[in-house]
C-alpha cells in the first residue's frame, strides 16, 4: 500500500471503478502460476480455433472486407488473409475466425466465450506495440477476470435476447487492450464506459443461420480495442456504464446483480473456471451429448437400438437451440440438439468432420427427429454454475434408460491435459489444410514459451 | 411493375424485408424535388456542424485515434484531421464531429438525429467509390427514410435508456452505404441484419458529462458502413433483426410498433419532417426556450424581472435533462434546462458562443436555479409528434405569465430558408476559426450544386 492519494472521482469505488482499478493495476506476479499456465493453454486453444475457422465462408467474407478497408502493412498478424495489418482490423477478423467452428472456450457461470474476444485484441495490440509475453498474459487474464464477471452480472435474463459474448465481450476486449496500453484506473474506467455503451449482440440471427455470431466477436474485439485507445487519448465514458440507471443492465437485463461484478476480485480466479469445448457444437448441447454417450456406453447401445431420446435441459438451451428445428447449414447444425446427438450416437463423436457430413446424411436426419428437449428443474436450477447432462433413452425393445453426467468433458473438474490440448490444436489447426502440421507444432512451441518473450512477435510461421 | 419473380425468401415481405427492398430500389427520380432540395439543405447544415465540432476536445481525442489507426491516404475526407483516409475512419470521426455542438438536425417523431449518422458515411463512401451526386442524394434520402422509421418503431420506451441516434442510426448508416454500394434487396436485408445486431448507445454517460454521444454517432456511422460492405461480400444477417422475437425491439423496447417501420414508404417523406436546430442545445430544451422567449417578448420582461420559471414538459425531457442539475462542462450545460433558459433570458440567444461563456457567468448560474421542470399532460401526449413549448413565468412583482409555442423555430412548419441556412452555416463553419469564411462560402456553392456532380470529389477546399 502506498500513501498516494486516490483521485477524487474514484475515492469511493463503485463496482465499475473497482473493476477498472483491478484491470489497471494487476501485476504478472499477482497471478498464480496455474492461472498463467492455463492462460497459455487457452491461447493455444484459441489460435487453433482461429486457424480452423479461417476458411469458413463467413470469415472469408469478412476477410475480404478487412483486406479492402484495413492497411496491408502493420505489426499485427491477420490469420485469415495471412498478412500483416493494423491491430483494429487484425482483432476484428481474427475474432470472427475464433468463434466460427464452435471450439473456443466457455465460462459456464456467465455463459460467455472469453477466448474469442480476449486473445485476438490482446495479440494484435501486443504485436503492434511490442509488449512482452508477460504483459500479454497479464492483459489476457484481466480480460477473462473482468469479462466473466460482467457476464455473470448481466445474468440469465440478458442471455435470453443478447449474446453475452458480444456484450460483455466488448468490455473484456477493452480492459485487455487497456492493460496493454497501460491505462491508469481513471482511463480504464473511461475505456469501460466507452465499451459498455457500444456493447451489442442479439440472438435473432440463429433463426436464419446467419453469420452474426462471428460479427459479434469481431465487433466486441474491435470496438473494445477502440474504446481503450480512445481512453488513452483522453476520450471519456460513463463511470457506471455497467450498473448505472441508464447503463447496460438497466437496458438489457432484469436480473443483474452488481455484487457479481467484483466477486472476490484477485482472490477467486475466473479464468481457470473456463471449460474447453470438446464437441464442435454449441456448448448448450454438450451436457446432453456426454449423457447420451454415457448411457450408450453403460448399456452397450448402438444408434439402431434407440427409438427416442429426451434431453432434460435448462431453459437457456431451449431458448438458444429451440428455434433450430431443421438445420440448413453446417453452422446451424451445431445448434441443433438432434444433429449433435445423432453424431454421438452414430459416430461416437461430434467433431468438425462429423458436422461437415451431417447435413447430407440421412441417418443423421432420421436420428435427429427422435430427439426432443424438455425443461428439467434440477438442471435448470444448477445452471449456469453447473451444466448437468441428463437424457432418457427409450430403446426399440421398450426400455427407458437414463444417462447422466455431472460435469461434461472439458469442464474444470474434467479438463484437458496439455497433450490433449496439443492434440486438439493439431486437429483444428490442420482442419481443411488451413495450416500445416509443422506450422501448428511450431505454434505450440511458441505458445508454451510465450511468457518468456521480451517482445511479442509473430506467432504463426510462414 | 415488372414481371420479374421475387427471390423466394422475400416473396412474403415482412417489415425488415420491405425496408430493404425500398432502400435497394429507390431511384433519384422517385424522390420529389422538394425532398432532394431539403436533403441538400440538411447536408450543408451537417457540414457546418462537422466543422464547428471539429475542434472539440472529444472529437480531437477521437481524431488522434483515427490518425493512428486509419491509413493516411484514401479518397475520403477526414474533416477533423484535415487529411484523406479510408471511408471507415472518415465516417467515424466526421460523425463524431457532426453531433458535438448540438446543432445537427432532429426528427421529432423518432427523437432521432439522422444527419450525423447518414451524411458522414454517405460522403465517405461516395468519395471512395466515385459515386455521382444523384447517387449521394438518393442514398442519403434512403438513410433518412429508413432510419426515422426505425426510430419511430423503437418508440419511447427505447429512448428512456437507449440513444436512438446510436441504435437506429446504425441501421440508417447501413442502408445509406448499402444504397451507394448498389446492394440488391437480399444483400440490403443482410446489411440491416448486421447493423441491427451491432446497434448500441446508452444514456448513462449524461450523468458524467462523458463523451459517449460522439462515440454513438461515430459507432453507428462506422459499423453501419461495415455492415453494408460485409453484405456486399456475402456476409449474412438476421432477416428480422428489427421486429423478430430476439431482435432489437425484443431486447430494447417495450412499446415497439412494427407498422411504423413501413409507414407510407415512398409516399410519406420523412426527411422533410426533420427540424433544424436553432438553439445550440439539446432539442428537449428548445420548446421551453422558445416559449420563454415568447413570454418575455409579449410581456416586455427582462431577466431581472423574473423570479421563477416552471417549464411544462414531456417525460422524455425529464429523463434526459433531469440528471443534469449542476453542469460542469460546456457540453453538459447544453443538457441543462436552467442554463439554456438563463441564456435566453440574459442574451436572447442560446448559441455556441453563449454556452462557451455560461459556466463562468454567475448571472447564468443564478437564473438557472430559478428554473424547474414539471411533467405536463398536454405536452407529453402530443410528444413526440409535436414538441409544444409551455412555460409559466413568475415575476418579482408577483404575476404568473404563460408563454407558449406550438412549433419551435426550425421545425417543418417554422423552418429555415436557404439564406438562414447559409447564415447558420457561416456561423458554425467559422466557429473557433475552424474554417475560413471563404472556405464555407465555397462549401455552400459546392453543396448547392452537388446533385449535378458526375463524380463526388472533395467538398472542402484547402
Amino acid at each position: 500500500m502506498t500513501a498516494v492519494r486516490s483521485p477524487a472521482p474514484t475515492a469511493v469505488l463503485h463496482p465499475s471503478a473497482t473493476l477498472a482499478k483491478f484491470a489497471s493495476e494487476l501485476k504478472y506476479s499477482d497471478i498464480p502460476e496455474s492461472v498463467r499456465m492455463r492462460c497459455e493453454d487457452l491461447f493455444l486453444d484459441t489460435m487453433a480455433s482461429i486457424l480452423a475457422g479461417s476458411s469458413a465462408r463467413a470469415v472469408q467474407a469478412m476477410a475480404k472486407y478487412t483486406a479492402l478497408m484495413g492497411p496491408s502493412e502493420g505489426k499485427s498478424e491477420d490469420f485469415v488473409n495471412r498478412r500483416m495489418t493494423n491491430p483494429f482490423f487484425a482483432a476484428m477478423v481474427n475474432a470472427a475466425a475464433a468463434h466460427v467452428v464452435e471450439q473456443d472456450d466457455v465460462h459456464n457461470g456467465s455463459v460467455f466465450h472469453p477466448a474469442a474476444v480476449v486473445f485476438p485484441p490482446a495479440l494484435a495490440v501486443a504485436q503492434a506495440i511490442g509488449a512482452s509475453g508477460e504483459e500479454f498474459i497479464t492483459a489476457s487474464v484481466v480480460g477473462y477476470e473482468v469479462g466473466i464477471r460482467v457476464g455473470e452480472f448481466l445474468g440469465r435474463s440478458h442471455y435470453k435476447i443478447f449474446h453475452t459474448t458480444g456484450t460483455a465481450g466488448t468490455v473484456a476486449a477493452a480492459v485487455t487492450v487497456g492493460r496493454l496500453l497501460k491505462l491508469n484506473p481513471e482511463q480504464m474506467l473511461n475505456a469501460i464506459g466507452s465499451a459498455g455503451t457500444q456493447a451489442s449482440g442479439l440472438w435473432e440471427f440463429l433463426r436464419d443461420a446467419a453469420d452474426s455470431k462471428q460479427l459479434h466477436t469481431a465487433h466486441a474485439a474491435s470496438t473494445g480495442l477502440s474504446s481503450a485507445y480512445l481512453a488513452k487519448e483522453g476520450f471519456t465514458g460513463a463511470r457506471r456504464i455497467l450498473e448505472g440507471v441508464q447503463g447496460m443492465a438497466a437496458g438489457m437485463s432484469t436480473d443483474a446483480d452488481p455484487a457479481k461484478l467484483t466477486d472476490r476480485l484477485g482472490v477467486r480466479w475466473a479464468l481457470p473456471e473456463t471449460s474447453f469445448k470438446y464437441h464442435a457444437s454449441c456448448r448448450h448441447t454438450h451436457p446432453a451429448a456426454d449423457a447420451l454417450q454415457h448411457a450408450m456406453k453403460t448399456h452397450g447401445l448402438k444408434a439402431g437400438d434407440i427409438s427416442r431420446v429426451v434431453t432434460h435441459v435448462h431453459q437457456g438451451a431451449i431458448d438458444v437451440l429451440g428455434p433450430v428445428v431443421d438445420p440448413q447449414t453446417v453452422h446451424q447444425s451445431k445448434f441443433s440438439m438432434g444433429t449433435v446427438l445423432a453424431l454421438i450416437a452414430l459416430r461416437n463423436s461430434a467433431d468438425l468432420a462429423g458436422f461437415d457430413q451431417a447435413l447430407k446424411d440421412g441417418q443423421v436426419a432420421a436420428f435427429r427427429d427422435k430427439v426432443t428437449m424438455e425443461l428439467d428443474e434440477e438442471v435448470d436450477t444448477a445452471y449456469p454454475q453447473r451444466w448437468i447432462g441428463k437424457v432418457t433413452v427409450t430403446t426399440k425393445d421398450g426400455r427407458n434408460l437414463a444417462g447422466r453426467v455431472d460435469e461434461p468433458k472439458g469442464d474444470p473438474g474434467n479438463t484437458l491435459s496439455r497433450p490433449e490440448i496439443e492434440d486438439k490444436a493439431l486437429r483444428l489447426g490442420t482442419y481443411e489444410g488451413n495450416a500445416t502440421e509443422a506450422q501448428v507444432k511450431k505454434l505450440i512451441q511458441t505458445v508454451w514459451g510465450i511468457s518468456k518473450q521480451p517482445v511479442m512477435g509473430r506467432v504463426l510461421a510462414d
